[in-house]
């Protein structure tokens, strides 16, 4: 079967994409690594431009349109709309990014700040506000997840995270549409050596957990209520079909361990990571048996967050 | 004239170290280099041991003992009381710091962490309360600054800066005692390059700036009230004569400076950065024509804080 990326896409993208993204360092923390048994290797993709790994995949994707794109477009009120402004401006290129009237101010700033051009809208209509933009504009839709070229691209950091740290026996990365678990897979599946590919999922927004265990893709909860606000969507149609041919597994976690994890990474690791970047964290915690004596590569996959929930962290 | 401290024991000091040691990244921010008109180089000490470059210091010290010596003894209330704790472990040494009794619980749980014995006193009884472990124990003081080897071991975040980022025209640290800062002017002193070095001292500790100004070692500002609670201490004899023959400037900067630094660094690098270890980014934009053009080193000291000035922060 031909799946929609190949490690060879990967590769390309690592090389595409280098001059434009940075190469994140790697923390390990010498008493997590005592309290699991295990030897675990952060990489550390919340200290990447816009302070998230989607910075990769959109500015793969936006490298590789043709020369007679004009513009660009997406919906997204997270990390992959600054992506996207961000991969944009390398090109020249006007960006459109869709987002929701609530999207907090932060937010909308950030993603002006690269230059793009924001289009509120109410959350139901983002699709469809995206189809108008297009219309009128000509833009290229770059999707967030279901985008082979965005996978591609995702898949980098897990690439890096190889090459700095050597063999892994198993790799963790928080599990949203999918992107960068499926980019991980398809990295993981071309070693030689055997590497488990783990996805972290809050049980809030289970239906990665139970499109992959059913075999059928779920749609996503509908109203979630999680504090990994990255992670809200439903896995989208490629990542399913990559992760199911390359066999995946996913972790759900618990809001309380999720926050144990963000407060354990900004404490003891001294990094700020948004709670759906300590997922993996969270994860490993949770099923600690999986991961005693094996090396462990995580992918903390951002650092967006205003810190609104140090305090129920603290209270803990 | 002879120095306490000459670059070669930065050097071996650095060997000495190395195994213990974290080589900490190096990291730049787009926005922070087009807002200074510079290129800022920030060596991230915050993601060191313990969380501070102090465990540089301690463990060039405790490493440099004789075999003989059956303990050792420090007083601080923060990081170097840790780092002695750590670098004691190293050579499973016991270790007895000397802690005052308002320090936060935290403090005191991360020390015994590393299985020292601590010793609760009132802060002005912290010397002769040294003495006695000393006169009870044979312990060794390892004091957290007037040392020249922990001064030459604190240099050794200064040459493995300009060993990862090449040429530098400024180096910018925090100034409490004088460690971290003599350490860098010993290093600059010996480049082929000339180097200014410039300690950042908050106005309510103004102390070592005052001392440089005119020459004499002035006593530390009593009830000191500032963020930056790494720096409340006096500068001591042997920094005080090498940044005098070496030739130092201070830039002084306000609390309200010190919480923005802090709150870019938290925000916008994702980076967990104590106060004190904040002061070299409000110096920078203290004064800002000093750093134009140039390529600036900064010592990013240390990353342990509660985060309790994040109120004040977001208020600004």
């Amino acid at each position: 079967m031909t799946l929609p990326v190949e490690y060879a896409d990967v590769e390309a993208a690592a090389l595409r994409i280098a001059p434009f993204v940075h190469r994140t360092p790697v923390f390990t923390s010498a008493t997590l690594d005592r309290e699991l048994g295990a030897s675990v290797f952060f990489k550390a993709e919340n200290l990447q431009k816009i302070g998230a790994f989607k910075a990769r995949g959109a500015t793969n994707a936006v490298l590789q349109l043709p020369d007679d794109v004009s513009a660009v477009v997406t919906h997204s009120s997270g990390n992959h709309g600054q992506a996207v402004a961000y991969a944009a401006a390398i090109r020249s290129l006007p960006a459109w990014i869709v987002m929701p009237r609530t999207a907090p101010q932060l937010k909308i700033d950030a993603v002006r700040s690269y230059g793009a051009e924001i289009v509120l809208c109410d959350h139901a209509d983002r699709e469809t506000t995206a189809a108008e933009v297009i219309q009128r504009t000509g833009a290229v839709l770059i999707h967030p997840f279901d985008n082979p070229a965005v996978i591609a691209g995702q898949g980098t950091a897990t690439l890096e995270l190889l090459e700095q740290v050597g063999g892994l026996d198993v790799i963790v990365t928080p599990i949203g549409g999918g992107g960068l678990l499926s980019g991980a897979a398809t990295v993981a599946a071309a070693q030689e050596r055997a590497i488990s590919v783990i996805g972290a999922e809050p049980f809030a927004v289970d239906e990665a957990f139970r499109s992959l265990r059913s075999g059928r893709r779920l749609a996503g909860v509908v109203d979630p209520v999680t504090l990994a606000d990255g992670l809200l969507t439903g896995i989208g149609a490629r990542p399913f079909a990559i992760l199911t041919a390359l066999g995946t597994d996913v972790i759900r976690v618990t809001e309380t361990s999720i926050l144990e994890a963000a407060l354990f990474h900004l404490q003891r690791m001294k990094l700020v990571v948004e709670p759906s970047g300590a997922t993996p964290l969270a994860a490993l915690r949770t099923e600690p048996a999986r991961f005693a004596d094996r090396r462990v590569g995580v992918i903390i996959s951002g650092g967006n967050t205003d810190l609104s929930w140090l305090e129920a962290a603290n209270r803990l």
